[in-house]
C-alpha cells in the first residue's frame, strides 16, 4: 500500500505536471476512470495505475481494474493521503495513471481535414479543441507555434481522453506547417473581419481549419497564405466568442459542408 | 494609498467570491480592465474602483481612468501588496472595481430566443454560455436548478463582460421556468440521441434553447417536455463536447435559422 507523499510512484506522477519531467520520462498523467478506460480503449501504453481501495469501488471501478489486471498493467493500492498528495486536480478521484507519451505520428496522408492551432496557450482551450477534432473527425490536430502541450494533466483532462484518440503533431510556424501537410494543402482560417461566413463557404475536401487564440487570433502571416477566410456571423452584441467555442462553431460547419 | 491587507476594501472585495457575502452585499466584483470597460459600457453601477498607479500605465489606461473620473467612481489607489491580496485571479492585473448587482430583469416579452441553462455548475462554461448568449443575440439567460451563480468572478471572467449585457434570470426548475417565459413558449432541447440534426430542424420564431450539463445532459422532465429535440451529428470518435461548445454550435445554428 503506497502511503507516502515521498514514495516514488508519487513523486513521478506529481513531477508529470512539467513539461520538462514528461519530456524526460517520456510519461503523462492520467486521473480518474473516464480517462484510464479512455487509455485503454485507445490501446494507450500504460506503465502502472494505483487506486484507493477505500474510495474506488462500485461495479464500474471493478470492471476497470479487471480489465487493467487482464492487461497487464502494474496495479498499487494507494492511501487517500498519497493519492491526494500526488494528484493535480482538487479533487482525486479514487484511480490514476501513467502512460507512456506516444510517439509523434506523421500527418495522415489522406482523410479529411486538419485542425491546426496557433499559438493556443489556455490548457482547457486546448483539451477541449482536441474533443472537437475527434468529435467532427480531423484527421489530426497541429499545434502550430508557442501552444501548451498536449500532454499537460490539464489538457489531457479537458480532452476527456481525445488526446489518446487523435494524431496531435507540432509545427514550429507556418513554414513547417506547410512542410508538414503538403504545400498543395489549403489553409482556411478563421477570421472575424472575413466577409464570407462559415455556413456560405464551400471548403475543399482536404484542408487545414486554422484557429487562433481569443486574445491575439491569427497573425498577419497566416491570414495572408490563407486560401479561405471565414466569419462566424454574430447577430448580437459581443464581438467575440471562446476560442474553443469558436473552434466548435467552425469544425461543425466544415464537417457538415464536406456531407459528415 | 491602499496598502493593508486587512483594509476594508480589500477585505470586501476578497469576500466577493463567496455567493453568500454577493448575497448579503449585493455587490460583485471586476478585475482588468477590459471588464472593467465593459461595465461602463453596460453602464453598471460601479462603487469603487482601485488601481495600482505603478503598473496600471499606458494610454488605454489612462482613458479608462478619466472615464472612471468623469463617471463619478470613487478612485483609490492601492499597492501591487493589497491588489494582490484581494484579487481572486493569479495574476492582478492593475486594476480592480466593486459593481452592484443588477436587479433580476423580467424576461423580455419580445426578442427572439432564450438560453436555459439546466443546472450547469462549472464557471467557465456558464460564462462562455452567457457571451454566446450575447454574441448569438438570445433575448435573456436562464439558469435553471442549482446553477453556478451569473456573478461568480470566474462567471464574470469567463463571460469576458456578457454578463453585463445580457438580462439574466433564475427559475428554480421546469415549472418555474415555464411560468417565467409563458406556458406557450416552445422550448428545444439539446439531445445526443435526438434523430433530427440541430442544421436540419426549422425552429420557432420565440423558443427557449435548453443545454444541460456535460455530466448529465438534460433531465428527463425536460426531454418529454420540449416541443423539438435536436442533436450535433459528430462523425468523429468523440460522443460528447465541451458543454459551452455545444451551446455555442446549437446557438449559432438557431440563429442563422432565424435569419439573423
Amino acid at each position: 500500500m503506497i502511503d507516502s507523499p515521498q514514495n516514488q510512484h508519487v513523486k513521478l506522477f506529481r513531477s508529470l505536471a512539467e513539461a520538462k519531467h514528461r519530456r524526460e520520462s517520456g510519461f503523462f498523467a492520467l486521473e480518474g476512470r473516464r480517462l484510464i478506460e479512455e487509455a485503454l480503449a485507445a490501446s494507450a501504453q500504460l506503465v502502472w495505475a494505483a487506486y484507493c481501495p477505500e474510495t474506488f469501488l462500485g461495479p464500474e471501478a471493478d470492471r476497470l481494474l479487471h480489465s487493467l489486471m487482464t492487461a497487464g498493467v502494474e496495479l498499487h493500492e494507494i492511501t487517500p493521503r498519497a493519492l491526494g498528495a500526488m494528484s493535480h486536480t482538487g479533487t482525486p478521484p479514487g484511480i490514476a495513471a501513467v502512460a507512456r507519451i506516444p510517439e509523434a505520428p506523421v500527418v495522415p496522408a489522406e482523410g479529411g481535414w486538419l485542425l491546426g492551432l496557433w499559438e493556443i496557450r489556455d490548457p482547457g482551450n486546448m483539451g477541449s479543441m482536441a474533443r472537437i477534432a475527434h468529435a467532427f473527425g480531423a484527421a489530426a490536430v497541429l499545434a502550430i507555434g508557442d501552444c501548451v502541450d498536449f500532454w499537460d494533466p490539464k489538457v489531457v483532462r479537458a480532452s476527456v481522453g481525445s488526446v489518446l484518440h487523435v494524431p496531435l503533431l507540432k509545427a514550429a510556424g507556418l513554414s513547417d506547417l506547410r512542410a508538414l501537410v503538403g504545400f498543395e494543402t489549403p489553409l482556411v482560417a478563421a477570421d472575424m473581419a472575413a466577409p464570407l461566413a462559415c455556413d456560405a463557404a464551400e471548403y475543399p475536401e482536404r484542408s487545414v481549419l486554422l484557429v487562433g487564440s481569443e486574445a491575439h487570433g491569427l497573425p498577419d502571416e497566416a491570414l495572408a497564405a490563407a486560401q479561405l477566410l471565414v466569419r462566424i456571423p454574430m447577430p448580437g452584441g459581443a464581438e467575440s466568442l471562446n476560442a474553443a467555442v469558436a473552434a466548435g462553431i467552425l469544425a461543425f460547419q466544415l464537417s457538415r459542408k464536406l456531407g459528415a
